[in-house]
C-alpha cells in the first residue's frame, strides 16, 4: 500500500484537508497510509531545540542537521525503499510525470522544512531530494507536502470514483484542458457552443482538441514549446 | 486588513493548516481575515445539486455556472475590489512577484473547483482569473487556495517574526537560495565551509552569491535564462 511518512514541526496539521473528500475517503478505506512524525521529539535539551543561527550570519534560523537526521532515521530506516523528499523552493519543480512516477511507487518520506532553511549537510547525508511545488515561498513545507500527497493519492487504484476521470486532464498529453460546459443550455445570455450539442462525436473531439491547443499556445507558450521537442 | 474569501464545497477544510504557525498566529491576532462560503448552499433542489454532466459527453461532472455565480454574488458583491481567482491548472502559474502583488492588495476572493471542471461561462461572466500553483493535477482547488494564502499572508506586515527574514530568499532576485549551515561545526564528517566561519562579511556575501548563482544555473536553467533577459 502507498505510504506517506511526513516529518514536520506541526504534526497537528495532518491529515488536515487530506482527511476530507477523495483522499480522506481513500485514507478511511485503507487505500493509502499516512504517518506523521514530530521533528521536535528529536530536539536537543530541555527545550527540545531544533534550530540554530546560520553560520556566517544573517536573519532567520536553520534546522539542525543532527536533529533532522535523528528524526529521519527514526521514521525511515536506511533500507526503506521510498524516496526521501524535502519540500523546498530550491528543488526540482513537481510536474505530472513525476507525480505519476511517485504514485506508482511504494510511497514517500516527506520532510517539511521551516525557518530560513535546513542545514545542507543533512540533505547530502540522508540523500534528500529537494522538490518544489512552484516558484513562490511558503511559510513551511507542510502545505507543499499536502499538495504532493493529494496529487499522488488521487491516482492510486480505487481512489477516484466516477466524479473524476483521470484522463483528458490538464498536462495529460502536454496540453491544458479544453473548456467545460453543462446545463443550463443558456445562462445570462451565454450559450453552450453548438458543436457540443450536435451529437457529432468526431466534431466534438476535434473542437476539444483545437481548444486545448489554442489555450496552451495562448497561456503557456513554455508548455507548447516543450511539447513539440 | 487583508481578507481572503474562499468558495468551496469543503468549507470544513479551512482554516486547516492555515490555523497553525505563522498564518494561524496572524489570523488570531487579526492581521488577516478568512471567511469561507459553502458553494452547496446555492445548490439546486432538495439535494442541493451543484454539478451536472459535461455538454458533449465525457467522464466526470462540471460545476454549474448558475450555482457558482450565485455563490460568488452572495460572497463578494460586484463592487468588491478584490481580485476573483479560480484555482485551476489551466491558469497563469503563480510566482513570487504575483504573490507580492496580491499581498499588497486588499485580499482575494478564491474559488476552489472540484470535479472535472467549472462551466466556462461563469469564468467569463464573473471575471474569474485562473491561477495555477504548478503543472500537476489536484483533486480540488482547496489545497491550492491554502498555498496561495500562505504565500501571501507571510508577507503581510507583522506576520513574520524573527524566525523568517523575508529577504535573501529563493526567487528574490531571481535566484534559488544558497546553502545554509548551523551548529555543530562538524557533523558525520561533514564540516561547515571555512568561509562561513571566517568572520569576513564580504567574502561570505560573495560565497553566498556564487552558490546561489551556481545552484540556479545547475537546477533551473529556465530561471537563469529569464533572469538575464
Amino acid at each position: 500500500m502507498w505510504q506517506a511518512t511526513v516529518l514536520t514541526l506541526y504534526p497537528q496539521m495532518f491529515p488536515g484537508p487530506l482527511g476530507e473528500s477523495l483522499s480522506g475517503e481513500g485514507l478511511a478505506r485503507g487505500l493509502w497510509q499516512l504517518d506523521t512524525h514530530d521533528i521536535r521529539a528529536h530536539g536537543r535539551g530541555r527545550h527540545r531545540a531544533v534550530d540554530d543561527t546560520p553560520a556566517g550570519g544573517g536573519a532567520g534560523m536553520v534546522l539542525r542537521a543532527d536533529v533532522l537526521a535523528a528524526a529521519i532515521d527514526a521514521a525511515a530506516p536506511a533500507d526503506d525503499p521510498r524516496p526521501r523528499l524535502l519540500m523546498s523552493p530550491r528543488g526540482r519543480p513537481l510536474d505530472q510525470p513525476r507525480v505519476r512516477a511517485l504514485a506508482a511507487g511504494p510511497g514517500a518520506v516527506i520532510v517539511c522544512g521551516r525557518f530560513e532553511g535546513v542545514d545542507e549537510r543533512v540533505i547530502e547525508g540522508r540523500g534528500l531530494e529537494e522538490v518544489s511545488i512552484g516558484d513562490y515561498v511558503l511559510s513551511g513545507g507542510e502545505i507543499a507536502a499536502m499538495v504532493l500527497m493529494d496529487a499522488c493519492v488521487r491516482l492510486l487504484p480505487g481512489v477516484m470514483g466516477k466524479e473524476a476521470s483521470g484522463k483528458e486532464e490538464s498536462f495529460e498529453g502536454g496540453l491544458l484542458e479544453y473548456p467545460h460546459y453543462t446545463r443550463p443550455r443558456e445562462w445570462e445570455g451565454r450559450a453552450i457552443p453548438d458543436v457540443l450539442l450536435s451529437g457529432n462525436h468526431a466534431a466534438i473531439a476535434r473542437w476539444r482538441r483545437e481548444e486545448a491547443e489554442r489555450l496552451t499556445r495562448a497561456r503557456r507558450p513554455d508548455l507548447w514549446q516543450r511539447r513539440k521537442t
